[in-house]
């Protein structure tokens, strides 16, 4: 199954909530779900339209949907949504586009409208699992030449879409603060480690996957195949405490340096909302290796890369008492992945490891290929060594506390709507006393 | 809170049950608990007394318990019973080793025994997260001396507990079998890697510990009070294919050739149940760097080590087939634990990291000094250059379709009542094709 361009993507298709025309993150082409709480009231499945959250809890009893998607939508999480056949989901989103574009349907939907800015936006899964990968090739480049200035990558980088797993427990939504941990730090004349606030705290920019169907233990996934298990995209800021991740990580990689949390933002942009944004994989350069048949698909080739723009911007506390915007650090793009979202879960699934409805992938660190694309602050301020200038005069080399992170994602081509993602965004809170 | 030697501990107390008199692994002094299934029916909670299991789930309607220890029981999974404060669930303890030993109960009780053999044990919990430890001090020196002769163990080992997260979604309990992998292998000589069945499928022998008490995001565990957050103990076999671990691990550690399987015992054996067996920490020599303090305490250091010996059996379908019996490849000790449990738990929330009720964390293999105690093939056949014999003159370097292999625990000082873990068993299924 492949991502098709259909009636959905009409640039010309206009919803009856007057704020979603010309939304510029979510007019009526993007339909993003997320889960929200209203009122102190539990969690309700929502999708998000212009200025408002349509609660797609309350849709399912107006008997205005198949019986399938109507019990999905029955739920505090998006799981069993994610657990629908692609087909389902598919036909999800063109029920939700019909529903928000057909004036006939306004008086009975509009009752289930609310105000984003009314409501609090949580966490769109129950994760199981969390899996984190290494495909910004820049960005593997930029850390491996800290360590390895002759030979930045390993050598089965370009063989292997490498990844790791991560915390699922400690992953919060956008908007919660994110606390500094304290850690074991050792620099390198220094002996022996003290344990402490660490003093490398940095942001990491990437693409979060939601894994949709689930393969069953044993079964590897096609690559042909694999588009059915994405169930959509967030943004993802993997937290990062480099001087603990430096003293730590041998042998067995990240542990608590990147544990204590990852915020995503709230709305999951599916799959098929972008689809007239897949393109050709633009970044694997003439003369790397191919990759393995399992991991190789002609039509993933032509159409595996996604098309998305990223920023970070950073505002200190002291900027945002002087009521001056938030600063941009990087801008870059998704094509910056060396490997696609289907080779990801391909190879995710290789070993016959079980993904489940629900999971979080991350992408890894996306950083373009020059200082004011990269995608963390151990990137741009080159280990600490070049600080970055903020308007109030003060520098960054790494995160303070009272640092406010934004990350946001949108795309936008000639002929379609530009949709986009949503704010991923957390404050930096001191460390516990020791 | 520390766990003491009580009433349940007495030698002497008998159970009704005939057959847990003397039972080896499980006596009256034992009382793990477990999830178990019974003619196709839905899952229910219960507790092994000699060869019986006794349905918790029915004994939670016979108003013979507390209140919240009953409601903990009407339950799926023992991820309530986890949760439940320890001062409850050592309450629970006593009051079900009354229950068993009084005759009065007998009557009551009886229609809810069932042979284990008739039952189906599966996962104790639903596992929110899972992390893999590397405190077996003389697993780490034999596979760091494979890369690193002169040098085995990394500067950090001594100060840092090693660990990184597994797999969650691919546990299974014991009796499942396991499937090798398929994935990508490359010979230091052959250029470029393959894709196919690993040839180097290894079991790894760990003891797995069962989360209580979450602690909250952000809210560090103190060593004196990590005790609180043990629910329980299992074995834990976490297969590794060697020759996929080599080539994907640099830098971020392993992945795909740890999260295609990992198999626990099924029986939760409790740290009450434990409470004659904890005893000093032997494992630091003399010369060491003293734990920093935030691992550091007197009582634990005095009783925080586990006296629990382990061993690993292997048969081979061959074996089977002629009616051998499995022939023992290894038995050691889990005081060759570098660091104890509490340091684990006390380390792995040091960052705020939350870790919650069901939560399983590994020891890391757990090996002796010498070759009869090692707790993995890679150790055991010294890379594959020094293979086992087995007792149908087949050779063993690493595992082949058709082996079974069997982990077993148990605990026995003089003057207490052996208690066991129960096996942890599984057989190699042949890679899917390619």
């Amino acid at each position: 199954m492949n991502y098709q361009v259909d009636e959905t993507h009409d640039p010309h298709l206009a919803s009856w909530v007057a704020s979603a025309v010309g939304h510029p993150d979510f007019p009526i082409q993007n339909l993003p779900y997320a889960v929200f709480h209203r009122d102190g009231a539990g969690p309700r499945l929502g999708v998000g339209i212009g200025d408002y959250i349509l609660d797609l809890t309350a849709v399912a009893e107006l008997e205005l949907l198949d019986t399938i998607l109507a019990a999905a939508l029955r739920a505090e999480t998006l799981n069993p949504v994610f657990a629908l056949p692609a087909e389902a989901r598919r036909d999800l989103r063109r029920r939700l586009s019909v529903l928000l574009s057909d004036a006939a349907c306004r008086s009975v939907l509009e009752p289930h409208l609310f105000p984003v800015t009314d409501c609090l936006l949580g966490l769109p899964a129950q994760i199981g699992d969390y899996t984190d990968f290494y495909v910004g090739i820049h960005h593997a480049t930029n850390v491996g030449r800290l360590f390895r200035p002759n030979a930045p990558l390993l050598p089965n980088y370009k063989y292997v879409p490498i990844g790791y797993h991560g915390r699922a427990s400690s992953i919060r939504p956008s908007g919660l603060p994110v606390i500094r941990p304290n850690g074991q730090r050792k620099p390198p004349n220094a002996e022996p480690p003290d344990f402490g606030p660490s003093q490398r705290l940095d942001f990491e920019l990437e693409l979060g996957i939601w894994i949709a169907e689930s393969n069953g233990l044993g079964n590897p996934v096609p690559i042909e195949g694999a588009q059915r298990h994405i169930g959509g995209f967030c943004l993802l800021n993997d937290w990062s405490a480099r001087d603990i991740q430096a003293w730590e990580y041998q042998p067995l990689g990240p542990f608590l340096s990147k544990n204590f949390q990852s915020t995503v933002s709230p709305w999951v942009v599916t799959p098929e909302a972008l689809a007239p944004f897949w393109r050709a994989q633009p970044c694997r350069p003439d003369g790397d290796p191919r990759p393995l048949p399992y991991l190789w698909s002609e039509s993933d080739q032509k159409q595996g890369a996604l098309g998305v723009q990223l920023e970070v911007l950073l505002s200190s506390s002291r900027m945002r008492k002087e009521r001056a915007e938030p600063v941009k650090l990087s801008q870059t793009d998704a094509s910056n992945m060396y490997w696609t979202v289907a080779q990801i879960i391909t190879h995710h699934a290789s070993n016959g490891c079980n993904l489940n409805p629900g999971d979080l992938l991350g992408t890894g660190t996306i950083s373009g290929p020059t200082r004011e694309t990269y995608g963390s602050m151990l990137e741009i301020s080159r280990g600490g060594a070049e600080p970055v200038g903020l308007p109030t005069g003060e520098q960054r080399s790494f995160l303070e506390d009272g640092d406010e992170v934004i990350l946001r994602a949108s795309a936008q081509v000639e002929g379609f709507a530009r949709i986009g993602f949503g704010d991923c965004r957390a404050i930096v809170q001191a460390a516990p006393a020791l």
